[in-house]
């Protein structure tokens, strides 16, 4: 065998180009070692998930039904599982009569399906400062230039919205949408509060342009009080406004990641492009995974399963910000998530949060430096902590180390 | 609400114009109506899933795994489902030293994976014709033209292989690579004999072309003699050209199209690609598929089951052959098949198999046009019955109401 031989030169496309790796995939191998406490991972905790109650609802399914589970469905999903999910999309406010709902693989590719239909090379979008890498990456697969939007404790800060779509006006871009994530932000940690949401929607209306609406934790409230403002942009919107946004849920945080299932409400007149790309992309999601989640949701599992979680992920948020508290110096500024899985940490100017990670690493305890989540790639004095799949005794010595990183860093300069 | 008032355009993006419908998604409506003999779906019987099996085998998982079924996996896959794939392709004939094995979301996200790393816009390509619909869609979706080679019982037709290579050079094209299904073709129910397998081969070394070769049914032969004929042609290729060759393979119907499980075998020059790539696409496979299937294979299942279904795809395809032979008239040809799920019927040339479709479908029994198996959707005479998930007891009527059908046709010419 003489495989150096071999001088095939491979006939790639000019788009792979775009495919960029991220510093978060490198992280990770950190994550799943022994030993390690990680604070990186945006994930559910593997100790909540609703495995008996599966196991159960399986079991007890009609024959005929699990027959399905095994077969090809229809490509935009599962029929009772899209009607039940429009009833639940219908008690959030969101009224069913300009989108059709489609289940997807993953809220990642309902994201994929957005972007391909309506941005490519060269053309510009919006999207947070931070945002969620998953999108960013995606994004940047497609060649797509983003503009950040920063973001303070209320939302995306306006000022910034209308200067970056000017100088998009200006230079002649071809701006296509807006993508926010309004709920428990990743990684941020926020939540929009009404006014700011009323600014987006006047801003569609003004510009005439698209939104894409990321909504994962909006059940992660941890308190009752806050579930109001949850209340998703699009049923906030006034009828003539409703066609600009696409809204995408997930399975995800509320039943498991592992079920690859995201929902996304589509305007009808993009629905049936939709359709066609997700018969090219896996021609349906898992009818096993969707057979589950009917079940889940209309046995009434997933309130119940809420209503678990919801206070354990508090506890881990409460647990996490005493010991921030103790811990972290005066210096370093976040803000206290309502809901969601993370905190998002602003060290002084000049201080580079991949300095406080180096040190962190030789003791085992690793997190996301912000630079991963920024669309220009420059922020470099923040970092990310998830405090979802982390075990309880693990917080105190992870942040304390943290903590003791920090003043070391501060020290220096 | 005023929804008349909305004015909005769509910003879509060009590619959004290669998106185009089949024929066949208008046929599957009927298909799942009730009362109808469907001949029409390329999909496993539903009657025949390891329901039983599955559900045994979940229950017994220890509980950590149980959970991280639930979790986000590794992008190419969950890595002992990964290494018992190696070990089987290996028992396979394929050496493991020049590719990486990576889990895909169903075997079409392998097929759009390799497409979108080498071909766009204006590129060339050859496919069988007739070639699996899920595939001409997808290559469609790219805005690749596709070079259609006829077949034979014996495999793709050589001559035919020579004249649109030369055609393609000659015109300048970019032609990125070959596609076909060597094993118990969709549609064309033929598998191809040794010889053709090595002229695709020296195609291979001759034109430096790169070979996508597509295998869901491998496992599906009716008679143990045949299984030698089933080897991959990347198992007889020469390690010089072995990295110019894509092996896609399929859970669907070793386990079940619900789990919507594939792999892939990636040259280790795409293999980062085709990662990065994934991590937009759906950021993973559903880990609760993986699992299952992982135990699936592991623990021996698979091989039980294949021994048990082989014998009722074969009653099913013998009990259809039988019929065909009463109810034909003698002018209808097609290939006896040795494994899979379909015969491939040619009527005689002028007649359109519509108007026998036409006069079927009013007596409840759908199956599919040749016409969308065809890249250029030109061929007319031709038709593809699927016996594979039709009730014993169905597939005589269904025959009869066809071979009717057909007489009537042929008596108006």
């Amino acid at each position: 065998m003489n495989i150096s031989k071999h001088t095939f030169r491979y006939p790639f496309s000019e788009r792979v180009q775009n495919l960029t790796s991220s510093d978060i995939r490198e992280l990770m191998k950190y994550a799943i070692q022994p030993g390690f406490i990680s604070l990186a991972g945006g994930m559910p905790n593997n100790h909540l998930f609703p495995v008996d109650e599966v196991e159960k609802i399986y079991h007890r399914l009609p024959r005929r039904e699990k027959e399905i589970s095994f077969q090809y469905g229809p490509t935009t999903g599962y029929p009772p599982l899209i009607e039940v999910l429009k009833q639940y999309m219908e008690s959030k406010g969101i009224p069913m009569d300009d989108h059709e709902l489609m289940i997807t693989t993953g809220s990642l590719q309902a994201i994929y399906i957005f972007t391909y239909l309506l941005a490519g090379k060269g053309d510009s979008i919006l999207t947070e400062n931070p945002s969620f890498i998953g999108s960013l990456t995606l994004f940047q697969s497609f060649g797509i230039r983003m503009r950040g939007i920063g973001l303070d404790r209320h939302g995306l800060i306006p000022e910034q919205l209308e200067n970056q779509t000017r100088e998009a006006r200006i230079t002649g871009e071809n701006l296509k949408f807006l993508y926010i994530i309004p709920n428990f932000h990743n990684p941020a940690g926020i939540i929009y509060n009404k006014e700011r949401r009323v600014r987006v929607l006047d801003y569609l209306e003004r510009e005439k342009i698209m939104l894409l609406e990321d909504d994962p934790y909006n059940e992660l409230y941890f308190d009752e009080e806050d579930r109001e403002m949850t209340r998703p942009i699009l049923a906030m919107a006034p009828p003539s406004l409703r066609r600009q946004i696409v809204y995408v849920g997930s399975f995800s945080k509320i039943l498991g990641p592992g079920f690859r299932l995201g929902w996304m409400l589509v305007p009808k007149e993009m629905y049936r492009y939709a359709e066609l790309l997700k018969q090219s992309l896996d021609a349906c999601s898992p009818n096993l995974s969707q057979i589950i989640a009917n079940a889940f949701v209309r046995q009434g599992y997933m309130e119940d399963y809420l209503k678990r979680i919801r206070p354990e992920y508090k506890l881990r948020r409460d647990l996490m910000l005493r010991v921030m508290k103790t811990h972290f110096p005066p210096e370093v500024t976040y803000v206290e998530p309502k809901g969601g899985f993370y905190i998002w940490v602003e060290l002084p100017e000049g201080i580079d949060a991949r300095e406080i990670l180096e040190r962190t690493i030789p003791e085992k305890v690793v997190f996301v430096l912000g630079k991963s989540f920024d669309p220009s790639g420059q922020s470099v004095n923040k970092f990310r902590l998830a405090f979802s799949n982390v075990d309880t005794a693990d917080i105190e010595p992870a942040v304390r180390i943290i903590g003791n990183a920090i003043r070391e860093v501060l020290a220096k300069k």
